[in-house]
């Protein structure tokens, strides 16, 4: 039965995945005598960790008693009290993990400690699926920076827009509110300046009970609308990148909205490895780019793309000069392209939709 | 156990699919007193025709048998005497056909003559697979058009090479042996001089016991190399269409290969309809294009396509000016955009395929 | 979002399904502004509902939440405050509900408080597998009876034993370990005298972590022996029915072991439907009974069998007189047979395993 | 495409399987450039086989082509001349065999004569598939037995019938159609002769172009009624084999009934091997039991028993004394009981279909 209550608590911590940032989603239950005695995960960073919860329902039934844990429990001083002296203290005689910590600060030293304790530590069951769950945070973790996903809806051809820009709407409405998912469960979104002053998204989670993520837009010189709808609607945080060359002036008027943060880069142009690195030093641990041809080739030339969502409408637009998903100069040799894994195919009424996941 | 036969009829015609063009492909079975006692399937064009053999088989025993036939029996003088007439001839009780002939002189008079010599005629069983097997054959004798497929190999951003011109190979080795598949089962294959140039290709069938389409190139100055492989190779019929304004002396040194014939059309550049037309003419009843984006866009513009296969590779080219699958102007409201059905998509090793037909 | 959530609210209350006897096993989730922030599950008859756990986690923050839960929340005095009293007071503004509860105090008056509160109420979510979660729970609050599991391992023909007796084992390891999880999850498990005689069988879960069910012993004579696995371990309550005439000095030596119970009925046998009044009113709303041809039977003629499952080994035993699943009279015409439905067949390495649920 | 060729030639071979008997059923198919030009199978015992039947349509063309072949080419003076002579005569280049002949008299030769021919020969091409189809023909020609298909109709709890008789019907309407697919594709049929006083039943197959089995009737006194369904209904043959005490003058009256053969056995009582031997002589490959318990269990105790289908339907008729599929002593012990292998389980409506096939 192990595997069921393993099972339970990766369900737990998949449940809250993209409302833990910057930590992990983690999911604990505690059994005894083939009874759960207590479950939990962690809701928010702040707030209690999963395996604190847990051990809270538990109560004094926990002594002799199993806790599975999808990550491995935390043993340095933190915003709370490490979760391995808890586990220790409560008498918890077994500790299931699915997977040991990344993080430097912890990496095995949980494990070690709870061992040491004289409690008995296995680690690994359904790793396979509490590494998918992770692949976000441990991506963040290592690289300080957020995975990033880059979402583009095609024609059969490839096309993102015909020759003269018509792109209103090319897949449908399933397909569409799809993307929505994928906003709820990221903690940014990112667009460039131009579809601001095209569109004027909210770039909100239009799903019931869905959650927005913060807007980021790259905006060399400053030129976000005050009227924007992004600016005004106050449903969530924009933070707007610009270059060093914009007046003070310029910046002036949005210093008194609340919702609305300016981050200038220290360079004429906006380099999109260092706005990754600053929202990172932010506690973003995932973006979502819905940016158009030319902010999707910056993540493209830059090899900083994770994920690559593409929703395929049955239709063909032809065009030489009709846009792709990728602008800019491409690479050269087909030896240069980015390599990526099919993941998933999926149908979506007429539609397709394909999931593509960086190589190795 | 109709249905045991008549799977069975459709099996045999199925199997013979691509080699009776310009005929359609046609199976039969006799049964009797629960067994079969003959079966048959149209071979060739010239040939008898599926109720023929599968009656001579069938021998003396014919008489008050029930045949099965995938097609409405013949009525007309061809080639071959009527078969409707030889299944009355022959005393068979109970004919069961699949789908009736869309073919004028057909039409309905089969069945008519059966009926009129008192035979039980039933129409309609497994009607839905028949017509999936005369999809080409009724295109090719309501429009007096081949059936059109194109082909295209890209990446997951839609480009069939770098911007550069890089592109062998985009695709894997599955994807490619698979396309051999397509190439055995088309009457002809269709490139345009480029193609010729560049490439040089033999665009044979090459799979044990591949057949080899009729080598269709648009030329419009004749500039086809008299070195070219399709030229030399003997391998099957090379078809050169060419404009009006090529001299007779450039077409001088062709004539004298058996494998070659020079098509002049009546105006300066090449319409891709008139080509179709003529070529349909030749008893072409299927054109497999691999043409190119130029190539493929004159398909698109003139609406010449009704099947559309996308072998996917999963690796991102990128680059504004890198070719997609159709050059050329392209459509300018995505309501223009012609509309397709994805009818299958499948995976290929880390490759994907997806066929498109032409909605309506 | 919303059938996320209650897949949640589910997924919780179906861990705990078997530990909550005799009440329902209900789980909760609370959301806000696309994030969870609470969740419960009801662990054990006496502790807190569902509602209170997840409302307590969500604290302050559950004023203009949504909660989720599987059954329609408390509105009577029990042992705990009703949860229809909290949500109103914890400030929630909507209620979603997979489940109206069937029992007569409930039954609506939950969702009416919550309703005259101006709470906003839904029922249906995702109702159907709330339906499967609670069969065993509505049907022992409608019919104060638990919920019978008959269990059969057979051979191909319908064989439980070779005519001298032979049962060792006729199906594989992968059925044997199966018929634990039932174990683990029924509140007793039922067999006759006859059965502890021949073979002391403990009766216990034995996997990781299984939970003991109840051990109930038909034994009209108290032949139960003092030595008997069941009497001795101490691994499970083994409640022993027997006839009015037992003697008093009879059951005189089982008085001071803890685990064990007599329960006397009042006539001469032991009449099935009371034995199974008696033990609903401890509180066992689901019984596994693994009682061989004649205990088996005795639910069949009562018709008290709510779920048959048979595994069934490859073999083919013979022999008019080797037993099969179910000795006694049985029924004399077809249509008098009892009818059930097959809801179930899954392979078991080379056995099969059936699961039929009485019909209507 | 090799593939796809032997599957048709598969497929011509399984469409004819029951009607070639005692010859097996063998599909052809010749191809050349890749195009079918002749195909055949062996429709009946006597007639052409099936490389006779595809060369002769392939006719002149044959020269230099490909033959695909089911079974080992004959090499042996039968009835017809041999067909690996006509290979090499025709001038066929490669010969691909699925499966080598089982038969003494060819058992490879076949193929010796075509290699030492100079033709290029394979063996093994969809191996599997073509033994699933010998597996009939194969097992007669090893054992000089037919292979023996017994087929139940029970309850869940392994009834075929109430304990007073009531058996009709046990099984739904899918199923008992299903049966009369079994009975088209045997040689023969098999009941004891108690089913014949009982039911009067025709034993015919009742589906569309169905073929009727020859009907054996065990009958030791014989006491079939002269105006029996299968005596009088002249639909099929009905082989009645009765005991060696039966007097001339009972026989007398079905002597001028050509439907009707009366085989004596030496012996009082009859030995089913025997009758098995003897009905095997007489070219049957086939037999299908549908003949009560105490018949299925004479094929039971000789283990004779190739094929066990069982057809379950979703009732609990009890009744210990209520009859399963064998009558008889059974097995005594579990590790004697015979062993089968589930190979199928099939829903049909709410009734379930088990195939099991003797193991090893
Ligand atoms: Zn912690
Ligand atoms: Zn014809
Ligand atoms: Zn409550
Ligand atoms: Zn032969």
């Amino acid at each position: 039965l192990d595997k069921e209550y393993m099972k339970l608590a990766l369900q737990l911590a998949k449940s809250v995945k993209g409302q833990t940032t910057p930590n992990p989603p983690v999911g604990a239950v505690v059994v005894k005598d083939g009874a759960i005695i207590g479950f939990g995960a962690h809701l928010k960073s702040g707030e209690e960790h999963a395996e604190v919860i847990a051990l809270q329902m538990a109560g004094e039934k926990a002594h002799d008693a199993t806790i599975f844990v999808t990550l491995e429990p935390c043993s340095h001083d933190g915003k709370t009290a490490p979760c391995a002296d808890l586990i220790i203290k409560k008498g918890i005689k077994r500790v299931v993990i699915a997977c040991t910590d990344y993080h430097e600060k912890v990496a095995g030293s949980g494990i070690m400690k709870l061992t040491k304790a004289g409690i008995d530590v296995e680690v690994g069951l359904l790793h396979k699926e509490a590494l998918q769950l992770y692949d976000v945070f441990f991506h963040y973790i290592k690289n300080k920076l957020p995975y990033v996903t880059v979402k583009s809806a095609v024609s059969l051809d490839g096309k993102i827009a015909t020759a003269k820009g018509d792109s209103k709407w090319i897949t449908n409405k399933t397909a569409r509110t799809d993307v929505h998912h994928y906003r709820h469960c990221h903690d940014a979104i990112l667009v460039g300046i131009n579809t601001v002053l095209n569109d004027n998204p909210r770039l909100t989670t239009r799903i019931q009970n869905g959650k927005n993520p913060v807007r980021i837009i790259l905006d060399t010189h400053l030129r976000t609308p005050l009227h924007a709808n992004v600016v005004t609607d106050k449903q969530a945080e924009t933070w707007i990148f610009v270059g060093e060359r914009v007046s003070a002036e310029r910046k002036e008027p949005f210093k008194n909205n609340q919702f609305v943060r300016i981050f200038t880069v220290e360079s004429e142009k906006i380099d999109i490895k260092n706005v990754l690195r600053i929202v990172a030093l932010e506690g973003i641990t995932s973006v979502f780019v819905e940016g158009g041809a030319t902010v999707n080739d910056a993540f493209l030339q830059k090899n900083l793309m994770n994920q690559f969502i593409m929703y395929i409408a049955p239709i063909i637009i032809g065009g030489k000069n009709a846009k792709t998903s990728f602008a800019g100069e491409g690479f050269q040799k087909l030896t240069e392209a980015l390599e990526f894994q099919i993941k998933q195919v999926e149908k979506m009424d007429d539609n397709l939709k394909i999931v593509a996941v960086r190589k190795g």
